[in-house]
């Protein structure tokens, strides 16, 4: 069974261990792997390279590398190399908690970019060579071509840029993942683009299958372990409202002529809240469903299994123990409405804009003018990373972005003067939601976005706080286009940072 | 000749005079005008209605109007009507004087929005109905299509979803601009959008008229004045050597085959930084170059002269009176060379990701970790706007922003511990460029990025200042991602607001 997984003959040479594998990896390299959320990553060869740097450090050798992903990965890629301190700069997107420990310790550096952005950015050149791809694949095909696992995100990339590939190929996938991909090879560098032919979402452009010059192959390491995914909450009370304030207004849209009962093709951050959206949305008012988004999570898959969506384009499948088993059981079924693509098209702002998407995001925090924190904590520790927020946020028809009004039970307000960071600018917020309601700032100025924002979406245990803000900032500002008190816009920030509690004490 | 203009006989029953045309605009309507920088807005019409509210006002009524444009116009429309307090809502950009100080008086509400989101805004019906349509074209033809003047902006949407149409048929306007512009008609709402066929900057992908439904004139006004947009200064020293440091780094990327000799098409902001960095251009060691910008000003004029520049595609032409009168001189030539388009395709994300823009704009202020400010004084007081600027800077191949390390005379650092406002977001900045030097911030982390704008970018006189900012935020922050010491992290903008500099008292 292992052994048809690697129907190339001279790919089957270069079966090693994990450990042999990860001895090709030289210190300083910059290692592409594959990965997106805990989905599609290397299980086997990046916990033996930590083990083997972890052993160099022991003798007091440096050993660090460039780290590239698709974006998060799991304990067994991110958490592995990050604990033995083993990487140098990390990019694009991370959520592991040791890693972020060491980013917010000064240990690792970060960058931080739009998923859309990373594979050009690598074919342009901005980030240097790419040494070694690290990629896992349910297969291999006797011509040299790989079958894709669970996400395909850079992978595509990967293996056309780096010089040798590491191959993973997982006997634990099913092999009905086969045809579930589409692979566009239709990129280029500038000034040789085209229109990328895609008009609906569930449309497939490109070929089942990732290419791969066996010539590069330097090793095949087999593996048999499932992803690692966990599962969500069962949806709160404070989730549960979001989702229906959501679908409140989506049905008001519907009903104003803005969007048809079919809405348009909905893009969903991964959390509790996005699932409590998505179960929302299962349980409501619209029909015929599409979903172009970067993950498929386990409110999708219960929405494309009770029909409410009729298809789903995605880049990984991002599904809990119990999700995974209904998906496994019924792939063929799956299969007639999942593609999964790569995350430069699955994130790309040329195909969110023309299908008009709707999406769906959460944050950090928000000020009373629209400006969305979605990485920082208190303006210097990252949380995750942007991921792709921003590609859809600035480009889809519709841009909601979700949060508790509180964090920390309550001493954390969602809702402050200004932001501590920003990541999408006021120009790029349409819509914020909490549990206390929903603001729609279209069209609004930032005063009229204050005052909504502060009426339908604060906390009230902050909400006077707010009003006095901004009534006084109304009054001392400099400026009353967007009437900030500068020496105060943050100090609710350094009051929590002070005191534990953003409340002033009473 | 002025008849000759207006060839369609049912038009010409509607030639009325610009008070007769005003007197139709009712109070509390939505009006959108033509006009990009000074060019192609209304001459007449405007001044009429600013009289006509004025009048209102003096007898004690309410008279208010939404004002949306293309841009920003010119003091017989934008200064006007703010002169006589008549906008209640302005959107999507102003730099007009009186109504800066409107708007930063709180006395007249601005939404300041990416200028390729507003034709699809309009056309989603975020901004309720558009009433009025006002447009200067250059002629009207037998069939009732227009020739449209010196800027098309969002003339196409105004005209296609206003109730009703005033035209002002501009006799100033050369009838040699007949054929520069080219109007795509294949926009569509989602789902049923289509790729934009365009693939070359200089390629025509529509018609050279505008389609306007005769039917829905009800004002015809004749004019005869020609636009208003004022000379740039003669590059000085500042502008001179931020113009040296980003052509030096263009060749660097040459050299490295990052870029080819031709470069990629250049997208440039207006002001005289932007105007400097044409000429040394102009005077530069590239050839047959292209441009896809917003505004042909008058440093790509020069270049379409001097055969540098092989062809520019713009919204708006933007010349002082004198690059003006060579312009017209030799319109045949230029129109060989310049297509001006609507401002939803000069400024389509799709398009300029496909084409892959070198991206040059100016800011106000840029903080250590590469977040931009490009529209809002100390916080609170509004500049102009983003503009296209966020269109460009996040589609671009590079994007580019430039400034003086100092305003004021010295007395701002434009190089801030923390933007007092964030239009770009440290995932969209990629080179910044002062007088002092220019820092590459491709691929690094924030702390490496602040370290090399320290260096690289700020001005002498506060670098020490960054330095210990940056050093003690590196052991004293919370978290060392992006390391801020929020109490003090705005304190150079609020002494400069208590002490008119931000330099701290020696
Ligand atoms: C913003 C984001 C962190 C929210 O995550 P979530 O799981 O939905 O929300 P939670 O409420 O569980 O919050 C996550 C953490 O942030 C903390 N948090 C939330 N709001 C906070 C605030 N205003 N200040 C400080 N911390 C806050 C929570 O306390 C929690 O921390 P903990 O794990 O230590 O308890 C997450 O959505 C994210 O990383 N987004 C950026 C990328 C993205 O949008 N990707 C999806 C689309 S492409
Ligand atoms: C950012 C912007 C205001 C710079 O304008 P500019 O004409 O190139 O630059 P200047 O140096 O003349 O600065 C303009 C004003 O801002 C002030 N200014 C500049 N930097 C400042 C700072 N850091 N703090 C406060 N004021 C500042 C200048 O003093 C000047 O004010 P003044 O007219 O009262 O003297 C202008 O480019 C803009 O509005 N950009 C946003 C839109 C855009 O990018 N459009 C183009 C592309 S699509």
């Amino acid at each position: 069974m292992a052994i048809s997984r690697i129907q190339h003959e001279g790919l089957r040479q270069r079966l090693m261990s994990a450990e042999a594998a990860a001895a090709l990896i030289p210190p300083g390299a910059h290692v592409g792997m594959s990965g997106f959320t805990g989905a599609g990553y290397p299980k086997a060869v990046p916990q033996a390279l930590a083990a083997r740097i972890a052993a160099a450090h022991a003798r007091g050798q440096d050993f660090r590398i460039g780290l590239w992903t698709g974006a998060s990965t799991a304990p067994e890629l991110d958490g592995a190399l990050a604990k033995v301190n083993a990487v140098e700069l990390r990019m694009p997107y991370q959520s592991d908690p040791t890693g972020r420990a060491r980013i917010n310790a000064g240990e690792m550096e970060y960058t931080d970019i739009h998923l859309s952005h990373v594979a050009q950015y690598v074919w342009f050149g901005f980030f240097g060579k790419l040494d070694v791809a690290v990629v896992e694949v349910a297969g291999i095909l006797p011509d040299g071509r790989l079958i894709p696992s669970t996400s395909v995100g850079n992978n595509k990339t990967w293996l056309d840029q780096a010089d040798k590939i590491i191959l993973e190929v997982n006997g634990r996938m099913p092999e009905g993942l086969a045809g579930m991909h589409d692979i566009y090879y239709g990129t280029a560098l500038p000034p040789e683009r085209l229109p990328i032919p895609m008009t609906q979402a569930d449309q497939r452009i490109g070929e089942p299958y990732l290419r791969c010059d066996p010539a590069k192959v330097i090793a095949v390491v087999e593996t048999a372990q499932g992803d690692r995914n966990s599962k969500f909450a069962e949806p709160d009370a404070v989730s549960a409202a979001i989702a229906g304030h959501l679908i409140e207004f989506l049905q008001h849209e519907v009903k104003r002529g803005r969007l048809s009962p079919r809405l348009l093709p909905l893009q969903s951050g991964v959390g509790n809240i996005a699932n409590a959206v998505l179960a929302g949305l299962n349980n409501g008012p619209f029909e015929q469903l599409q979903a172009y988004t970067e993950v498929l999570q386990d409110g999708m898959l219960d929405m494309l299994a009770s029909g409410k969506l009729s298809h789903a384009s995605a880049t990984a499948l991002s599904l809990s123990p119990e999700a995974w088993e209904r998906f496994e059981r019924d792939i063929d079924f799956y299969r007639e409405r999942v593609v999964l693509r790569p995350q430069e098209i699955s994130n790309h702002p040329e195909l969110i804009r023309r299908l008009g998407l709707i999406a769906m995001n959460a944050m950090i925090e928000c000020d009373l003018y629209g400006n969305v924190n979605s990485t920082h904590v208190m303006g210097s520790s990252i949380m995750n990373g942007i991921g792709g927020s921003g590609d859809f946020a600035r480009n889809a028809y519709l841009s909601i972005f979700m949060t508790p009004s509180t964090a920390k039970g309550g001493k954390i307000s969602c809702l402050v003067p200004m932001a501590s960071h920003v990541d999408h600018t006021e120009h790029d917020v349409q819509i914020i939601v909490t549990e206390q309601g929903l603001a729609d700032l279209r069209g609004l100025s930032p005063k009229e976005r204050a005052a909504l924002l502060i009426e339908r979406c604060a906390h009230p245990d902050y909400r006077d706080a707010l009003r006095d803000y901004f009534e006084r900032a109304r009054r001392g500002a400099p400026g009353q286009h967007t009437p900030h008190l500068l020496e105060e816009a943050l100090s609710w920030h350094t009051r929590y940072l002070r005191q534990g509690d953003m409340r002033a004490a009473t």
